[in-house]
Parts: structure tokens; sequence; C-alpha cells
């Protein structure tokens, strides 16, 4: 599979790699989704969320893959929802979503806490919560049925690469109408790579004729097509995840550098849980007509917040009690959002 | 990352890359099981269920990772429990479950089926099941119940090809002391290559600096281990999948012939819902005293035969009354495993 690598914009990007065959009909859904929330004024937010495949074969059967469980975007999106906004939950298939993901499979089977109760008199059993989980189950029961009521969550689902860039440009062009109140939170682990069809197996690569060799071209930068085409106005979150703490914050000073989007959330890929930075641009000083910046307002453009909440966990605390640091992600954001919304309505 | 391939035999495979720092609990637990089995006079059966990931980095982000939800050795499990088996359930982190498998977040969240019922004259409301999904979880539930109190299903995750292997070997060893009465059911999708420790990045590998290639090593065939080393008596099958359907028997019998196993289930990516095909040695014919056999005999060595359900599912039928193809195969498998186990006795 040596082939010679290629670069693509975003633009040849779309115009070479196929749309996925149910695009047309996810937009539309988007589109009522926006409008009802635009007639009922509230602000909306795009929540992406999980890990991107990039498949090596059409008839797929092996992938290149980015760690996200999706614990970020679908707890983020439960406290957008809390505090008033519509969201679009945008996320890999079978990754966490906003309100089950309190009752995973692996770590609290749901049906591990139901009971067979045999009444008197009764022919059929009774299916009961057990004690021990029943205010738990309650409090998320009462919101997830609320949001339902209120139609304020839309879920969109993405797989591979390919099909996220062309729902997230989609989208982003769908929900540019709400203009300010729009906002976007990207929380998606994207993959920088990807196999371009052209460059595809049909069938699965077949083992025993040596090793595997997979050559990747890089994804296009769409971060920088975002904010000056799809969405000029929207307000836009990025993530930035390393490994390398040293790399953290100047990665995200060269993401707000390069796409001039509003805010990127740095994060350590083991300290996540309990410790983000948020970097912005500084807003710069009014300067008098016709005055050039001075090199030191330049190299102070950006400026750094940490968020921490403790990670000691105290024990016997119910799950739905537990602090969480999305908590504390989405209140700081809900305020530098109304800000943007605010100063839009000024200029 | 480009650099000399290495070539891997299972034994120095296991010399080179490091166990996962769970194995010994994970085998002491498999021992305690096998022994309870045993005494209980048991068969046990091995299921291997969900891809295997490749880690690119020490500190992993990026992972290759073969397609599987999980279904077959999730669905399979079950019936083996309803025949009488105890299976050792030996699944990727995340992949269905037996039972739990029916209530995906994704396509029959349980959260939908739940109510709160306030009741008259008391405080705190009540939690209950739609009468529509009632039955079908009563069903399920009550299975899921009896499997616990009977102590008859273990299970243990893997991630990685590296936990995979690892696992695998442990294991086999600790179930070869049930001799013929351990089946190993082996529908995990495994991949076959993978990045020794000592070729791994330590952290994330950063984009921006041109297009991603990876050169990866061949796994060792570890059932040819299995069938001479680690489970000299033990009823192996293992599953082949190909999306091109010409190259499914020749690769099911070129297997068979290589690693000297039970039997090859073979499955089209797309067929396999309905249709598998059984592949296995046919027993040679009783040949005289010093007679040589002729070349014709060993051309038809290997016997297939096809296992079909119908494809065809009728609207409204209930989710616990759809037919599932794993449903035969195992029955055969019981089948063919009763009299593997009986062949043994007679010896």
């Amino acid at each position: 599979m040596h082939m010679e690598p290629t670069s693509f914009s975003a633009e040849s990007y779309f115009e070479t790699q196929p749309p996925p065959p149910t695009l047309e009909h996810d937009v539309e859904q988007v589109r009522e989704f926006v409008q009802r929330q635009a007639k009922e004024r509230r602000n909306v937010v795009l929540v992406t969320s999980g890990g991107t495949t990039v498949p090596l074969e059409l008839n797929v059967v092996r992938f290149l893959d980015n760690f996200s469980a999706g614990t970020r975007g679908a707890t983020s999106a439960e406290y957008f929802l809390k505090a008033g906004y519509a969201v679009i939950f945008m996320h890999r298939q079978f990754s966490l979503q906003p309100f089950s993901r309190h009752y995973s499979h692996s770590t609290n089977p749901f049906l591990d806490f139901l009971e067979i109760e045999t009444l008197k008199g009764q022919s059929t059993p009774r299916i009961s919560v057990t004690q021990d989980k029943r205010e738990d189950l309650l409090e998320v029961l009462t919101v997830y049925k609320a949001v339902h009521a209120a139609g304020t969550l839309h879920t969109l689902t993405f797989v591979t690469v390919n099909d996220y860039l062309w729902l997230l440009r989609a989208v982003s062009q769908e929900l540019s109408v709400l203009r300010r109140k729009a906002m976007y939170y990207l929380a998606a682990a994207v993959s920088d790579f990807f196999l371009p069809r052209q460059k595809m197996s049909v069938h699965k690569i077949q083992s025993g004729k040596g090793n595997l060799s997979i050559e990747m071209d890089q994804v296009p930068k769409i971060l920088k097509s975002m904010v000056d085409e799809w969405t000029r106005d929207g307000y836009i979150v990025s993530f930035k995840l390393e490994t390398d703490p040293d790399l953290l914050i100047p990665k995200a000073r060269a993401a707000l550098e390069r796409y001039g989007h509003q805010v990127v959330i740095g994060n350590d890929l083991h300290r996540r849980k309990f410790e983000v930075v948020f970097v912005s641009r500084k807003p710069l000083p009014a300067l008098p007509p016709g005055a050039e910046p001075v090199p030191d307002a330049l190299e102070s453009t950006f400026v750094e917040s940490w968020l921490r909440i403790d990670s000691t966990v105290a024990t016997g605390v119910p799950a739905s009690q537990v602090k969480e640091i999305e908590e504390d992600i989405v209140a700081e954001l809900v305020r530098k959002h109304a800000a943007w919304v605010h100063a839009g309505q000024q200029a």
C-alpha cells in the first residue's frame, strides 16, 4: 500500500471523498431541530464526542481508531442541557451518551439492579429496582424524561473520520443561521490522518504475505474552514489532548493562532478528569489611533486559566453526587458565550 | 516509524512482549472457576469475543482495531449457558456481553422503557417497566439471575492484541486440566499484525510533520501452539471472516491443515447473520495394515457443511422470538463436542 502522499485542502477533500449515504436525511432533521430552537429562542450547542475511525478496506474489517470512550462529550452534553441549551449530540456510534452513560454495561450493568418480585395473587411477576440504586436512577430518569419532553436533545452518529467531516460541515452550515447564539464544543477525538478512498483496498488485507505497511494522508485542517466559511459568528471551542504536558500550552496557542477561533481546552491524557486549561486570546489594549502594537503586547496575546477539581473521591458517596469537572467547564463556557453574544449585540 | 520487520514465533513473542499487569489476578480467578466446574462435572467453553487493538503509542491515543461488535460471541455464550456449559467469556472491553446485549444503549436503550409512576399516598415515585417491554425483559432477566446464582459464567476483558495473546495462553493452560471436556470457541477478531513494544512511540505521534507511515509485524500463529502445547486435548473451534466469498473455504481448509485443530467456521462479512460453513476433516477410511492412502482420499480430506437460517424477519415478532443463527451453531458444536468426549473415553 505504499503510494505517494497527497496534500488535501478542505475544498479538495470534499471534492474527492464521497459523502456518507445518510447525510441528506441527517441534515434535514438538524434543520428542523435548529428551526424549532430558534423559534423558542434557545442557544444551541453542537457537542461532538468519541473517536473517529479510518477504515483500511472498502469492505471494512480493519481500521485505525482514536482512543475515546466519549465521557467528556456525553457528560458535558448533560450539563449544557441543564444550563438551558439545546444540544446536538454528534457522537461516535456506541460511544457514551448523555444519561445512559451512568449505566455502562461493563461497570454498572442495569440488569444487576433489577429484581423480579413475585406478588401474591398475581400470575405475572413484577420487575423493580433494587433499593440502593433507586434514588440515583430516579434522578437520571427524571432529567432524561424532561429533556425528551422538551425536545432539546438531538443525536447524530458517525463512525469514520469521513462521516465526521461531512457531518460537521453540514451541521455547522445549518447552525450558522443562529449566528452568535450557536456554540461548537468539539470534544471528539478526530484522526489527524486518513486513507483516501482512491487508495483503499477493496477486500480484507491478507496476512501471510509479510508485514503490514500503511501510509496515510493528513486530514485537512477544517477548523480554519469553520471559522472562515461555514459559521463565521459561531463560538468555537476545540480540545487538545496530549500525553506530553510540555506540549499542551504551546500546541493550544498554535491552534488559536492558526485557526482564529475562541477557546482551546487543553488536557493531559492522565489528568483530564480533574484538570484542564482554557487557552484564549487576551483582548488587545485599545491603542491610540495610528499607534503600532509594541512587541511585548504581541507576546502576551494569550491568556491561560487552569480549572481544577479535587481528584480524590470520598468512598460511599452516591454516583450522582460525585463532582464532575465538566460541570465547571460548561459553567465557564456558558459565561464566556453569554459575553460573546452580548458583544455581538453591541457591535 | 519505518524499521526492519521482525518475525516472531509464539515463543519469541512471549519472551519479548510484556504480560498485562492484571494477568496473574485473572488467571487465579479462572483457576478457581475451572476447579469448581470440574467438581460439578460441567463441560467448560472458553468464548472469545470482540476485536483486539494494536496501540501505536505507549501512552496510547491511536490504535489499529478490528471490526467486531461482539455479537457472535455474546449471543453464542448465552446458548452455551442454556445448553448446560459453564462459560469463560473473554471479551474486548465494551463489546457486547451475554444478556445485556439485548439492551444496546444505541438501539434499545433501557432508559426508554422505564417509567416513573407516582403512587397515591406515597412520597417516593416508583420506577416500572413499560408494558410492551415487560415480557422480553422478564425472560432475559430470569435467565441472567439463574446463571449468576449457578455461578456458570466468568467474564474476562482484554483490549490489546497483547492482552489477548497472554490471556489466551494462560486460560488454555488452566482449562487443559479438563482434557476433552474443554471447548474453545475463538470468535474474537484478532489482529494479524502488531507493533512490538520496542518499536512503539512513547508519546502521541505528532501530526503536522507529514503523513503517517506504520509498518507492523505479523502476530505469531498461536493456534498451532494451542494444539501442540497449551491444550492438546481441547476441542478447538476457530472462525474465518472474509469479504471475498471465493477465499472462504480455501482459507478455512488451509487453517485446519496448518494448525490441526477441529473445526473452522467460515463466514462472509455480509452474510454472517444467516449463513456459516463448518469446515472440518473427514475421518479417514480405515486402511488394511501396510496400505498407503490413495491420492484421491487425500484430496477429499475435508468436509464442509453449510448452516443457514431464514434471513427475513417477520415484522412485529418480539425480539426474544427472533431466530438467531448462533442457536444452531451452538447446537451443532455441542453434538460434535459430545462425540469428541466420547471418542476420548473409548481410546
